[in-house]
């Protein structure tokens, strides 16, 4: 699937469908853009966000120093679709299936990066690069208190990082964690960047990630790059983080309203396999952008149910409305295709080329 | 896409994947076929679970009367698959793009029903079908105190039901609710009853819903017709709401334990990507089969934490598990196929054809 040209309005669009504001989403680029850079970082965005090979082009065109991927099938979809500079792969490869795979994309991409928490993967990896006669550069995954995966402390890193230098065909290439703004980042580090010194092992790259993380770089002076994901496009969780403000929201979902059961309540044609039912920290299912005071109280898989008890003006059945997600990567997933906008008009209609692809 | 013919064993599949126990799902298209035909209904499956016109014809084989749709994309994945006999549309279709995709499938469904619960849907409807010169028939949504869409009593119904049967090219068939477990459904239709025949207006069917209502079909004796969908697959929140068996889920995801990073902790290659962050009335985000002791503590996108900490014995890095999710019928509808399984070997990889056709 190629993208396709267009322009028609967007109320022409069929509902429910999601669109992209192309203004926003230029404008978030370069603004994180500089704000990485300016603190001396590289700029290494995650595509799990939009899944999309032409915005990881403009992400690439503003000055980022490749993509991070969370899974072999989203680097096999951004490759064939012609991103093959500088990819690291942030997710554990576990399994022959997995690393033959990773193998076959090694020779298609300029430099293929992976991470490891653990020895079976560390062995995994070094065994299929062997194999194939590659060199595979590694960073090792530290947990500093989100609670994922990871190694648990510095000196577990230091361990894995002396069996890596040892293992044949892997180049230890430094150190990453998730986000940024867990708990113990900074302490970890620190103490990281002691021990690795202490011990005679360089630290090429300390990566950092998150989007919320981005107000707080400066906290992190040792960290060489970062990776944030949901900037691209944001969404109510971003904001209520801090992380945005309601006009960086790009993505909204466009609905239509089908019913007005009762003076407060209305029915739209977006529920939970579009919008998806993410809340973390967040209370209710996204925000309605022109009825800022309805709330999106619950979603069926189909339906989704807005209060309009503190609505003054309330849409009418056939009335569309948009609502920006609580979380805009898993409603990129929904999608086969998202519209992009400006001015009212659709400039162009993307394939989510990544969609599904978990393995 | 065609249904793939597969002889490889499930062990052989990359990871996440889900698969559907292919012997359960026949028993529990026969076990509920019986007992909705006990109770001296006709059942009308819901499609919305599965998305997949093989398994909708297995129930049609089993004496199902048709099925149902919750969106006009459904119904023309399915009938473009060959399902064409009686099917019945349980959303709001709202705007000339969508009556004028309804017009198209008229002419290839032997009987192609449709709801509304409001005088802007039964208008459009009417209209359209005038444009084309075809009669719709046409079943009034109420709510019962589910709080979704639908007419909120006996009186606003019959009232409705009274201009569906002026409007021309338009045929009042009856009542529908979903689910019949909410508050108010046995009085609610008990007095609609009595309200439609003091006023002369037949109510052919009076169709009711839902997999948990199927323990409770003889408290609603009025109703001719039910529509349930997740008891094809069933899933952890049917077990919770004693509608199923462990033995009776017939989805699983199988994935791979990639990190231990703690004594307690297990991360798996399955998230919400897969199995989506769906609670309602649940705890936690699924169940392992193989650990029960296990707690699907969280999931991020691409990552799924397991809790091992009740377990005895806990699965190492390699090891692939197989989840229950909690919702079966959003699960469907993130992946493009589902391994049908059966004596441990896969008989069949069905593509999920209405996956994300939300329009």
């Amino acid at each position: 699937m190629k993208p396709q040209k267009s322009r028609s309005s967007v109320a022409d669009l069929d509902t429910p469908a999601v669109t992209i504001d192309l203004d926003r989403v230029d404008e978030n680029i370069a603004r994180v853009q500089r704000r990485i850079e300016g603190c001396g970082l590289v700029n290494r965005p995650h595509v799990k966000t939009h899944k999309i090979p032409a915005i990881a082009q403009k992400q690439i065109d503003a000055g980022a120093v490749g993509i991070t991927c969370q899974k072999l099938g989203e680097v096999e979809a951004f490759v064939e679709a012609g991103v093959t500079g500088d990819i690291l792969v942030t997710f554990n490869i576990v399994g022959d299936l997995k690393t033959e795979r990773l193998m076959a994309l090694v020779p298609r991409v300029k430099r293929l990066a992976v991470v490891a928490d653990n020895e079976v993967v560390l062995r995994g990896l070094s065994e299929a690069a062997r194999r194939h006669g590659r060199d595979l550069p590694v960073l090792l995954e530290c947990d500093s208190g989100f609670g994922r995966n990871g190694l648990q402390t510095p000196d577990e890193a230091l361990d894995l990082a002396k069996l890596a230098a040892q293992l044949p065909n892997l180049r230890f290439d430094g150190l990453l964690v998730f986000p940024n703004t867990a708990p113990r980042t900074k302490g970890f580090f620190e103490a990281a960047v002691s021990k690795f010194e202490a011990a005679g092992v360089p630290l090429p790259i300390l990566s950092g990630g998150g989007t919320p993380a981005l107000n707080a770089l400066e906290d992190y002076p040792m960290m060489t790059e970062h990776r944030a994901g949901t900037y691209v496009y944001n969404d109510v969780m971003m904001v209520h983080s801090g992380a945005a403000r309601w006009d960086n929201c790009a993505m909204t979902v466009r609905t239509t309203v089908v019913s007005r059961p009762t003076a407060d309540r209305a029915i739209v044609d977006a529920g939970s396999k579009v919008l998806t039912r993410e809340q973390y920290y967040v209370e209710n299912f996204g925000r309605v952008a022109e009825y800022p005071d309805a709330v999106v109280a619950n979603l069926s898989e189909e339906h989704g149910m807005l209060d309009l008890s503190a609505c003054r003006d309330k849409p009418k059945v056939g009335d569309v409305v948009s609502i920006i997600p609580n979380h805009c990567c898993v409603v990129s997933n929904m999608v086969d295709e998202v519209h992009g906008v400006r001015d009212g008009m659709i400039e162009v209609v993307w394939p989510v080329a990544a969609r599904g692809k978990v393995t």
